[in-house]
């Protein structure tokens, strides 16, 4: 079956929807829409899990499954600096889970959601013959100047990330070849990720960083989509990227190149910026010292937008391949 | 396969999120969940379409699947009083649809939501190797005092609903009986439902209506529900629940009781109010004069929980079955 066209046909749904889109909002295309209301910015996403798509019933409990959902979704707040207010989630269960799957789905849902500050609001259940979906939607809101689209970049912007890149991959590896000790740091990575809402917050409220989104992804599909909002092209400094020491293991024992591996990754839900190059090393001296991560270039926003390059060690290489559309296509 | 006990797994939601929503938010449990801000409320509800369980992909085109259910959502809006900001809409899609089918669902999606002016603010997409998901997740504000929970009824208060039912009912039986031509006026009513935006924001903007709700499920469940959530009994005079002469047609047709048909119904996205008794006959003369339409008095609010009684032509009967718990339970 040839695979769904996911980006063509959003792009299609925000041509549609742009007539309807009052002037000063934010519709599709970005993290997550905004509203103008009061003196600031509702800002409101969606993210699905559809199992056998986005994970595996026999990955983890129904409670850190149903934790993930939430935890995934609230990442979109912390890529538009967003405070969360709460979040609905709607769930299709088939009827032949076993005793007490929903009841623990819920409570891990509730948990995850309880444990970020955004209460669960709502939601919707229905019955469904065939697998686990889950729709989690994330309300949020943010001051009027305290909110970074994807599209804010310019030429020779320094673009950025939070934390270090491939451990959630190196997580899903391990959970795909079926070795996966539920205590392993990278498993952990990968099930119970940690949306960067302090993070998303302090990087928004500064004006030298110009444009942020969440790595979902990987930073080999997300950096040019960073690029092309904000009208860019872009180069990745692949021996930059930060990575994480438990990755490299996994990734050398997968026979693949850590550097690469990092690069593709995917569900790191670490952020991407695009700051202002003269202010980019005060920044990320302010940055390690509030927070204790580092926040590391990775590469530049370029002029032309149709160039999509990378360099390794100053040699220009070929630009990473996606690593990870969601996992039925990692490697893809 | 046990049917999913939906309503004991979203109660179960809401006790476990109680301790997490903040004092004066209205959480789970009611049509949409409400939080304060500024000198309104931000309304917010999400409503999911499972093929298979809530329509099948042979019933209607793509487009008009998509419109309905964003229509339906967009109802959970009219039951508050809210008045919609947009939606957002996440549509998990199997990858063997027909050449153009997803492009025909998100316009669908796209047109209704711009109809009822409810833009299409975002939404996700994901392949999945089973049935079409749609969830629906509406935006909406009211005033301070324009909303209407289901839980401010009291003893003695009139039960009332907006319109006629039956009608989509009678739809669905066409639909699933095969004969149904898409000019059916039940046939659109079941496809095309119509949210009560501007009945709701009325009702709720009159003080001696005291609760009020969506009838997706029929009046036979949904009128014990206002009156669990009012901490009241209720009694259904069946005899006045109005019917449309179509409905009667195709519910005696099928050799069943049109009485009972409208009284279980399901689908109708009416209005179901109540009211401070001393005030019903000059709000129903008001309603009828701005709408055209009927605001007719079913039944009461009892003052004992426990009871829920109906009554025809004066006599005890038996209180309705549910007629419809999604089309695969209908007649259950």
């Amino acid at each position: 079956m040839p695979p769904l066209d996911e980006d063509a046909l959003l792009r299609r749904a925000a041509r549609l929807a742009a007539g309807d889109i009052p002037a000063g909002w934010v519709g599709p295309g970005d993290d997550a829409a905004l509203v103008p209301r009061g003196d600031g910015w509702l800002v409101v996403s969606t993210d699905l899990s559809v199992e056998g798509t986005h994970f595996r019933r026999e990955w983890a409990s129904p409670r850190v499954l149903g934790g993930r959902a939430v935890r995934v979704a609230i990442s979109d707040l912390a890529a538009m600096g967003a405070d969360p207010l709460g979040v609905l989630v709607s769930a299709a269960l088939p009827a032949d889970l076993p005793e007490g799957f929903a009841e623990e789905l819920i409570a891990g849902i509730e948990e995850a959601a309880g444990t970020l500050g955004a209460p669960l609001l709502g939601g919707d259940l229905a019955g469904t013959a065939m697998g686990i979906v889950l729709d989690v939607t994330v309300l949020g809101e943010a001051p009027r100047e305290r909110v970074r689209l994807r599209s804010g970049g310019r030429s020779g912007d320094v673009l950025a990330v939070t934390g270090s890149l491939g451990l959630a991959r190196a997580g899903l590896h391990l959970l795909e070849a079926g070795r996966a000790p539920a205590e392993a740091a990278a498993v952990r990575r990968f099930l119970v990720p940690e949306p960067r809402l302090a993070e998303g917050r302090w990087l928004a409220g500064r004006p030298e960083v110009r444009a942020m989104m969440d790595l979902s992804d990987g930073l080999a599909v997300d950096a040019p989509r960073l690029a092309a909002a904000s009208g860019c092209g872009v180069v990745l400094e692949l021996d930059h990227v930060p990575r994480n020491p438990e990755a490299d293991i996994v990734a050398r024992e997968a026979g693949e190149d850590p550097v690469l591996f990092a690069a593709a990754g995917g569900e790191d839900y670490e952020l991407l910026v695009a700051v202002e190059p003269g202010a980019f090393e005060a920044l990320a001296g302010a940055f390690v010292r509030e927070f204790g991560r580092p926040l590391s270039p990775v590469g530049r926003l370029l002029e032309d937008p149709a160039r999509r390059e990378a360099v390794r060690n100053g040699v220009p290489v070929a630009f990473p391949a996606p690593g990870f559309t969601h996992f039925r296509g990692e490697g893809g």
